[in-house]
Protein backbone atom coordinates (compact mmCIF):
# COMPACT_ATOMS: atom_id res chain seq x y z
CA UNK A 1 0.00 0.00 0.00
CA UNK A 2 1.63 2.88 -0.90
CA UNK A 3 0.39 6.48 -1.41
CA UNK A 4 1.73 9.76 -2.73
CA UNK A 5 -0.06 13.46 -2.34
CA UNK A 6 1.28 16.08 -4.56
CA UNK A 7 0.59 19.43 -3.55
CA UNK A 8 1.27 22.87 -4.20
CA UNK A 9 3.16 25.65 -2.12
CA UNK A 10 1.66 25.65 1.43
CA UNK A 11 1.72 29.23 1.89
CA UNK A 12 -0.65 29.54 -1.58
CA UNK A 13 -2.38 26.61 -2.53
CA UNK A 14 -5.98 26.45 -0.90
CA UNK A 15 -7.39 23.05 -3.07
CA UNK A 16 -3.62 21.54 -1.94
CA UNK A 17 -4.52 22.16 1.78
CA UNK A 18 -8.03 20.45 1.37
CA UNK A 19 -6.18 17.03 -0.19
CA UNK A 20 -3.72 17.30 2.59
CA UNK A 21 -6.19 17.47 5.97
CA UNK A 22 -8.21 15.05 3.87
CA UNK A 23 -5.41 12.57 4.19
CA UNK A 24 -4.58 13.08 7.35
CA UNK A 25 -7.78 12.06 8.37
CA UNK A 26 -7.14 9.09 7.53
CA UNK A 27 -4.01 8.22 9.68
CA UNK A 28 -2.60 6.30 6.98
CA UNK A 29 1.52 6.98 6.26
CA UNK A 30 1.79 8.74 2.68
CA UNK A 31 4.73 10.82 0.64
CA UNK A 32 4.22 14.12 0.03
CA UNK A 33 5.91 15.99 -2.73
CA UNK A 34 5.67 19.83 -2.98
CA UNK A 35 5.98 21.53 -6.12
CA UNK A 36 6.56 25.23 -5.59
CA UNK A 37 4.04 27.25 -7.35
CA UNK A 38 4.59 30.30 -9.71
CA UNK A 39 7.92 29.64 -10.38
CA UNK A 40 9.13 28.95 -14.40
CA UNK A 41 8.95 25.14 -13.90
CA UNK A 42 6.12 24.95 -11.87
CA UNK A 43 3.62 24.07 -15.21
CA UNK A 44 5.93 21.40 -15.91
CA UNK A 45 6.75 19.63 -13.21
CA UNK A 46 3.05 19.56 -12.07
CA UNK A 47 1.92 17.86 -15.32
CA UNK A 48 5.14 15.20 -14.69
CA UNK A 49 2.18 13.81 -12.09
CA UNK A 50 -1.29 15.51 -12.99
CA UNK A 51 -2.82 14.83 -16.33
CA UNK A 52 -5.72 17.81 -15.31
CA UNK A 53 -2.34 20.02 -15.15
CA UNK A 54 -3.77 20.55 -11.24
CA UNK A 55 -2.93 19.98 -7.62
CA UNK A 56 -3.69 18.30 -5.28
CA UNK A 57 -3.14 14.69 -6.38
CA UNK A 58 -2.80 11.11 -4.66
CA UNK A 59 -0.63 8.74 -6.55
CA UNK A 60 -1.75 5.02 -5.40
CA UNK A 61 -2.37 1.37 -6.29
CA UNK A 62 -5.02 2.61 -7.75
CA UNK A 63 -3.91 5.13 -10.12
CA UNK A 64 -3.60 8.90 -10.11
CA UNK A 65 -6.35 10.49 -8.55
CA UNK A 66 -6.94 14.43 -8.91
CA UNK A 67 -9.10 16.94 -7.46
CA UNK A 68 -9.62 17.26 -3.58
CA UNK A 69 -13.05 16.30 -3.14
CA UNK A 70 -12.61 12.80 -5.45
CA UNK A 71 -9.19 12.13 -3.23
CA UNK A 72 -11.62 12.92 -0.46
CA UNK A 73 -14.38 9.95 -1.50
CA UNK A 74 -11.92 7.75 -2.36
CA UNK A 75 -10.07 8.01 0.85
CA UNK A 76 -13.31 8.09 2.99
CA UNK A 77 -14.05 4.64 1.11
CA UNK A 78 -10.76 3.28 1.42
CA UNK A 79 -10.54 4.09 5.16
CA UNK A 80 -14.28 3.53 6.49
CA UNK A 81 -12.71 3.31 10.01
CA UNK A 82 -11.57 6.66 10.22
CA UNK A 83 -14.92 8.02 9.92
CA UNK A 84 -13.92 10.88 7.50
CA UNK A 85 -17.38 11.90 6.58
CA UNK A 86 -19.55 12.47 9.97
CA UNK A 87 -21.90 9.29 11.17
CA UNK A 88 -25.48 9.77 10.79
CA UNK A 89 -26.96 9.98 7.12
CA UNK A 90 -28.58 13.80 7.48
CA UNK A 91 -25.27 14.62 9.11
CA UNK A 92 -23.79 13.25 6.05
CA UNK A 93 -26.14 14.46 3.59
CA UNK A 94 -25.42 17.68 4.78
CA UNK A 95 -21.42 17.68 5.01
CA UNK A 96 -21.51 16.35 1.30
CA UNK A 97 -23.73 19.01 0.45
CA UNK A 98 -21.72 21.87 1.73
CA UNK A 99 -18.33 20.30 0.39
CA UNK A 100 -19.84 20.07 -3.29
CA UNK A 101 -21.38 24.19 -2.85
CA UNK A 102 -17.53 24.77 -1.67
CA UNK A 103 -16.00 22.57 -4.64
CA UNK A 104 -18.04 24.44 -6.93
CA UNK A 105 -19.04 28.09 -6.13
CA UNK A 106 -17.58 30.93 -4.24
CA UNK A 107 -15.73 32.31 -6.87
CA UNK A 108 -15.72 36.08 -5.90
CA UNK A 109 -14.08 35.30 -2.56
CA UNK A 110 -11.61 33.28 -3.93
CA UNK A 111 -10.56 35.30 -6.48
CA UNK A 112 -10.54 38.79 -4.64
CA UNK A 113 -9.16 36.59 -1.25
CA UNK A 114 -7.14 33.64 -2.32
CA UNK A 115 -5.31 31.97 0.59
CA UNK A 116 -2.24 33.41 1.55
CA UNK A 117 -1.21 32.01 5.24
CA UNK A 118 1.57 34.93 5.43
CA UNK A 119 -0.94 37.95 4.96
CA UNK A 120 -2.23 39.83 7.85
CA UNK A 121 -4.50 42.29 6.22
CA UNK A 122 -7.95 43.35 5.64
CA UNK A 123 -8.86 44.18 1.36
CA UNK A 124 -8.63 48.37 1.07
CA UNK A 125 -12.51 47.81 -0.25
CA UNK A 126 -14.33 44.45 -0.01
CA UNK A 127 -16.31 43.79 -3.15
CA UNK A 128 -20.16 43.10 -3.07
CA UNK A 129 -20.08 39.76 -4.26
CA UNK A 130 -17.09 39.04 -1.99
CA UNK A 131 -19.83 39.82 1.13
CA UNK A 132 -22.90 37.61 -0.32
CA UNK A 133 -20.37 34.58 -0.05
CA UNK A 134 -18.92 35.40 3.14
CA UNK A 135 -22.47 35.78 4.21
CA UNK A 136 -23.28 32.39 2.87
CA UNK A 137 -20.19 30.70 4.71
CA UNK A 138 -20.88 31.94 7.75
CA UNK A 139 -24.82 30.66 7.36
CA UNK A 140 -23.17 27.43 6.31
CA UNK A 141 -20.98 27.31 9.41
CA UNK A 142 -23.95 28.01 11.35
CA UNK A 143 -26.48 25.82 10.12
CA UNK A 144 -23.66 22.89 10.67
CA UNK A 145 -22.59 23.80 13.72
CA UNK A 146 -25.98 24.90 15.22
CA UNK A 147 -27.33 21.18 13.83
CA UNK A 148 -25.05 18.71 14.11
CA UNK A 149 -21.72 20.42 16.18
CA UNK A 150 -22.85 19.08 19.93
CA UNK A 151 -20.14 16.76 20.08
CA UNK A 152 -16.70 18.91 19.93
CA UNK A 153 -15.51 22.57 17.81
CA UNK A 154 -15.81 21.17 14.29
CA UNK A 155 -18.44 21.79 11.84
CA UNK A 156 -19.80 18.26 12.40
CA UNK A 157 -18.80 17.62 16.22
CA UNK A 158 -15.17 15.78 15.10
CA UNK A 159 -13.17 16.97 12.54
CA UNK A 160 -14.35 16.05 9.14
CA UNK A 161 -13.80 16.10 5.15
CA UNK A 162 -15.82 19.02 5.61
CA UNK A 163 -13.61 20.82 7.80
CA UNK A 164 -10.75 19.89 5.65
CA UNK A 165 -12.72 21.56 2.46
CA UNK A 166 -13.44 25.07 5.03
CA UNK A 167 -10.04 25.23 6.58
CA UNK A 168 -8.75 27.22 3.85
CA UNK A 169 -11.69 29.89 4.31
CA UNK A 170 -11.01 30.01 7.83
CA UNK A 171 -7.67 31.24 7.06
CA UNK A 172 -8.30 33.24 4.22
CA UNK A 173 -10.73 34.98 7.23
CA UNK A 174 -7.90 35.55 9.43
CA UNK A 175 -5.31 36.98 6.93
CA UNK A 176 -7.95 39.18 5.64
CA UNK A 177 -9.22 39.93 8.74
CA UNK A 178 -12.95 39.78 7.89
CA UNK A 179 -15.36 40.98 10.92
CA UNK A 180 -17.05 37.81 12.46
CA UNK A 181 -20.01 36.53 14.18
CA UNK A 182 -19.38 35.13 17.44
CA UNK A 183 -19.87 31.26 16.23
CA UNK A 184 -17.88 31.97 12.96
CA UNK A 185 -15.30 33.35 15.02
CA UNK A 186 -14.98 30.33 16.98
CA UNK A 187 -14.64 28.00 14.50
CA UNK A 188 -11.93 30.33 12.74
CA UNK A 189 -9.89 29.85 16.20
CA UNK A 190 -11.01 26.01 16.11
CA UNK A 191 -8.93 25.57 13.12
CA UNK A 192 -6.25 27.24 14.11
CA UNK A 193 -5.86 24.70 16.78
CA UNK A 194 -6.69 21.98 14.69
CA UNK A 195 -3.42 19.39 15.61
CA UNK A 196 -3.91 18.37 12.24
CA UNK A 197 -3.55 21.94 10.59
CA UNK A 198 -0.84 22.92 13.09
CA UNK A 199 2.28 21.14 10.41
CA UNK A 200 0.90 23.09 7.46
CA UNK A 201 0.41 25.73 8.64
CA UNK A 202 3.98 26.08 10.25
CA UNK A 203 5.32 24.88 7.12
CA UNK A 204 3.42 27.41 5.17
CA UNK A 205 4.68 30.45 7.64
CA UNK A 206 8.60 29.44 7.18
CA UNK A 207 8.04 29.12 3.07
CA UNK A 208 9.74 32.14 1.22
CA UNK A 209 8.16 34.44 -1.01
CA UNK B 1 -39.21 6.84 1.50
CA UNK B 2 -39.40 10.17 -0.43
CA UNK B 3 -37.58 11.73 -2.69
CA UNK B 4 -38.46 15.14 -4.46
CA UNK B 5 -35.48 16.40 -7.08
CA UNK B 6 -36.45 19.92 -7.93
CA UNK B 7 -34.99 20.78 -10.78
CA UNK B 8 -34.21 23.89 -13.31
CA UNK B 9 -35.50 24.26 -17.49
CA UNK B 10 -34.58 21.01 -19.01
CA UNK B 11 -33.42 23.01 -21.90
CA UNK B 12 -31.55 25.02 -19.97
CA UNK B 13 -30.37 24.03 -16.65
CA UNK B 14 -26.93 21.42 -17.33
CA UNK B 15 -26.13 21.21 -13.58
CA UNK B 16 -30.29 20.10 -13.46
CA UNK B 17 -29.75 17.31 -15.73
CA UNK B 18 -26.37 15.72 -14.21
CA UNK B 19 -28.64 15.61 -10.99
CA UNK B 20 -31.48 14.11 -12.19
CA UNK B 21 -29.62 11.77 -14.39
CA UNK B 22 -28.08 10.65 -11.33
CA UNK B 23 -31.69 9.94 -9.83
CA UNK B 24 -32.54 8.35 -13.03
CA UNK B 25 -29.73 5.64 -12.32
CA UNK B 26 -30.89 4.42 -9.13
CA UNK B 27 -33.94 3.29 -10.63
CA UNK B 28 -36.04 4.55 -8.07
CA UNK B 29 -39.30 6.39 -7.89
CA UNK B 30 -39.25 10.08 -7.42
CA UNK B 31 -41.05 13.36 -7.77
CA UNK B 32 -39.41 16.26 -9.94
CA UNK B 33 -40.53 20.15 -9.20
CA UNK B 34 -39.39 22.08 -12.43
CA UNK B 35 -38.58 25.63 -11.73
CA UNK B 36 -38.57 26.96 -15.00
CA UNK B 37 -35.16 29.68 -14.98
CA UNK B 38 -35.04 33.30 -16.28
CA UNK B 39 -38.67 33.70 -14.94
CA UNK B 40 -39.37 37.25 -12.98
CA UNK B 41 -39.67 34.62 -9.63
CA UNK B 42 -37.33 32.28 -10.57
CA UNK B 43 -34.75 33.01 -7.53
CA UNK B 44 -38.10 33.20 -5.19
CA UNK B 45 -38.94 30.21 -6.35
CA UNK B 46 -35.66 28.36 -5.90
CA UNK B 47 -35.10 29.59 -2.46
CA UNK B 48 -38.19 28.27 -1.04
CA UNK B 49 -36.57 24.78 -1.88
CA UNK B 50 -32.94 25.29 -1.76
CA UNK B 51 -30.24 27.10 0.99
CA UNK B 52 -27.83 27.63 -1.47
CA UNK B 53 -30.28 29.68 -3.67
CA UNK B 54 -29.37 27.03 -6.67
CA UNK B 55 -31.05 23.76 -8.40
CA UNK B 56 -30.76 21.19 -8.34
CA UNK B 57 -31.80 19.89 -5.10
CA UNK B 58 -32.90 16.63 -3.12
CA UNK B 59 -35.08 16.40 -0.95
CA UNK B 60 -35.60 13.35 1.66
CA UNK B 61 -35.97 12.17 5.20
CA UNK B 62 -32.40 13.22 5.35
CA UNK B 63 -33.38 16.74 4.52
CA UNK B 64 -32.12 19.06 1.86
CA UNK B 65 -29.02 18.00 -0.58
CA UNK B 66 -28.21 20.48 -2.92
CA UNK B 67 -25.54 20.21 -5.61
CA UNK B 68 -25.33 17.19 -7.84
CA UNK B 69 -21.96 15.84 -6.94
CA UNK B 70 -23.36 15.68 -3.51
CA UNK B 71 -27.04 14.46 -4.87
CA UNK B 72 -24.51 11.80 -6.74
CA UNK B 73 -22.94 10.71 -4.13
CA UNK B 74 -25.83 10.39 -1.72
CA UNK B 75 -27.56 8.67 -4.12
CA UNK B 76 -24.90 6.01 -5.05
CA UNK B 77 -24.39 5.29 -0.92
CA UNK B 78 -28.01 5.07 -0.18
CA UNK B 79 -28.47 2.67 -3.56
CA UNK B 80 -25.46 0.51 -3.49
CA UNK B 81 -27.16 -2.47 -5.62
CA UNK B 82 -27.35 0.24 -8.57
CA UNK B 83 -23.77 0.30 -9.22
CA UNK B 84 -24.23 4.10 -9.75
CA UNK B 85 -20.19 4.71 -9.50
CA UNK B 86 -18.17 1.82 -11.87
CA UNK B 87 -17.18 -1.68 -10.27
CA UNK B 88 -13.20 -2.08 -9.51
CA UNK B 89 -11.30 0.90 -7.19
CA UNK B 90 -8.98 2.10 -10.23
CA UNK B 91 -12.43 2.96 -12.33
CA UNK B 92 -13.91 4.40 -9.53
CA UNK B 93 -11.24 6.31 -8.76
CA UNK B 94 -10.54 7.69 -12.15
CA UNK B 95 -14.39 8.29 -12.48
CA UNK B 96 -14.68 10.36 -9.63
CA UNK B 97 -11.78 12.15 -10.71
CA UNK B 98 -13.02 12.85 -14.25
CA UNK B 99 -16.13 14.33 -12.20
CA UNK B 100 -15.03 16.55 -9.48
CA UNK B 101 -13.02 18.34 -12.43
CA UNK B 102 -16.34 18.76 -14.55
CA UNK B 103 -17.48 19.70 -11.04
CA UNK B 104 -15.06 22.31 -10.24
CA UNK B 105 -13.35 23.33 -13.99
CA UNK B 106 -14.02 23.95 -17.51
CA UNK B 107 -15.53 27.78 -17.12
CA UNK B 108 -14.49 28.88 -20.77
CA UNK B 109 -16.96 26.10 -21.93
CA UNK B 110 -19.65 26.86 -19.67
CA UNK B 111 -19.42 30.58 -20.51
CA UNK B 112 -19.34 30.30 -23.93
CA UNK B 113 -20.95 26.97 -24.75
CA UNK B 114 -24.21 27.51 -22.24
CA UNK B 115 -26.51 24.16 -22.48
CA UNK B 116 -29.33 24.93 -24.70
CA UNK B 117 -30.59 22.01 -26.28
CA UNK B 118 -32.56 23.71 -28.81
CA UNK B 119 -29.70 25.64 -30.35
CA UNK B 120 -28.17 23.74 -33.74
CA UNK B 121 -25.63 26.81 -34.24
CA UNK B 122 -21.82 26.81 -34.07
CA UNK B 123 -20.53 29.72 -32.37
CA UNK B 124 -19.29 32.43 -34.84
CA UNK B 125 -15.63 32.12 -33.33
CA UNK B 126 -14.44 29.50 -30.70
CA UNK B 127 -12.35 31.51 -28.25
CA UNK B 128 -9.27 29.92 -27.72
CA UNK B 129 -9.45 28.59 -23.58
CA UNK B 130 -12.63 27.03 -25.18
CA UNK B 131 -10.96 25.17 -27.62
CA UNK B 132 -8.25 24.16 -24.37
CA UNK B 133 -11.48 22.89 -22.39
CA UNK B 134 -12.91 21.06 -25.33
CA UNK B 135 -9.33 19.22 -26.29
CA UNK B 136 -9.33 18.39 -22.58
CA UNK B 137 -12.42 16.79 -22.53
CA UNK B 138 -11.84 14.87 -25.35
CA UNK B 139 -8.88 13.64 -23.56
CA UNK B 140 -10.93 12.64 -20.44
CA UNK B 141 -12.99 10.85 -22.91
CA UNK B 142 -10.28 8.47 -24.12
CA UNK B 143 -8.72 7.94 -21.04
CA UNK B 144 -12.10 6.38 -19.72
CA UNK B 145 -13.48 4.65 -23.18
CA UNK B 146 -10.38 3.35 -23.95
CA UNK B 147 -9.16 2.13 -20.22
CA UNK B 148 -12.43 0.84 -19.07
CA UNK B 149 -15.25 0.99 -21.87
CA UNK B 150 -15.06 -2.72 -22.95
CA UNK B 151 -18.40 -3.70 -21.85
CA UNK B 152 -20.44 -0.72 -23.46
CA UNK B 153 -20.35 2.23 -25.02
CA UNK B 154 -20.49 4.97 -21.57
CA UNK B 155 -17.39 6.24 -20.53
CA UNK B 156 -17.27 3.03 -18.09
CA UNK B 157 -18.58 0.39 -20.37
CA UNK B 158 -22.10 0.47 -18.90
CA UNK B 159 -23.84 4.09 -17.59
CA UNK B 160 -22.54 5.13 -14.63
CA UNK B 161 -22.53 8.90 -12.51
CA UNK B 162 -19.70 9.79 -15.05
CA UNK B 163 -22.11 10.20 -17.95
CA UNK B 164 -24.30 12.03 -15.86
CA UNK B 165 -21.74 14.17 -15.51
CA UNK B 166 -20.61 14.44 -19.00
CA UNK B 167 -23.75 14.44 -20.91
CA UNK B 168 -24.26 17.90 -20.62
CA UNK B 169 -21.06 18.21 -22.64
CA UNK B 170 -22.79 16.00 -25.28
CA UNK B 171 -25.60 17.91 -25.88
CA UNK B 172 -23.10 21.49 -25.85
CA UNK B 173 -20.81 19.40 -28.44
CA UNK B 174 -23.82 18.71 -30.52
CA UNK B 175 -25.89 22.08 -30.29
CA UNK B 176 -22.71 24.04 -31.06
CA UNK B 177 -21.71 21.71 -33.69
CA UNK B 178 -17.98 21.27 -32.70
CA UNK B 179 -16.09 18.93 -34.75
CA UNK B 180 -15.15 16.52 -32.94
CA UNK B 181 -12.35 13.22 -33.35
CA UNK B 182 -14.20 9.76 -34.11
CA UNK B 183 -14.27 8.31 -30.30
CA UNK B 184 -15.76 11.48 -29.13
CA UNK B 185 -18.29 11.53 -31.64
CA UNK B 186 -19.57 8.46 -30.92
CA UNK B 187 -19.92 9.35 -27.22
CA UNK B 188 -22.15 11.54 -28.23
CA UNK B 189 -24.35 10.05 -30.11
CA UNK B 190 -24.14 7.17 -27.22
CA UNK B 191 -25.96 10.35 -24.81
CA UNK B 192 -28.19 11.05 -27.24
CA UNK B 193 -29.28 7.43 -27.82
CA UNK B 194 -29.78 6.76 -23.80
CA UNK B 195 -32.96 5.63 -23.15
CA UNK B 196 -32.27 7.59 -19.27
CA UNK B 197 -31.60 10.99 -21.25
CA UNK B 198 -33.87 10.91 -23.92
CA UNK B 199 -37.43 11.99 -21.83
CA UNK B 200 -35.37 14.99 -20.52
CA UNK B 201 -34.36 15.96 -24.14
CA UNK B 202 -37.44 15.69 -25.28
CA UNK B 203 -39.23 17.62 -22.71
CA UNK B 204 -36.13 20.55 -22.88
CA UNK B 205 -36.92 20.47 -26.79
CA UNK B 206 -40.84 21.06 -26.11
CA UNK B 207 -40.23 23.95 -23.69
CA UNK B 208 -41.01 27.20 -24.78
CA UNK B 209 -38.03 29.68 -24.70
Amino acid sequence: MSLTLVVGSKNLSSWSLRGWLAMQLTGAEFEEILIPLDQPDTAKRIREHSPSGKVPLLECEDGAIWDSLAIAEYLAERFPEAHMWPRGETARALARSVCAEMHSGFTALRTHMPMNLQRHRALDEVPTEVEADIARIVEIWTLCRQGFGQDGPFLFGHASIADAFYAPIATRFRSYQVELPALAKAYVDTIYQWSLFQPWLNAGLAERT
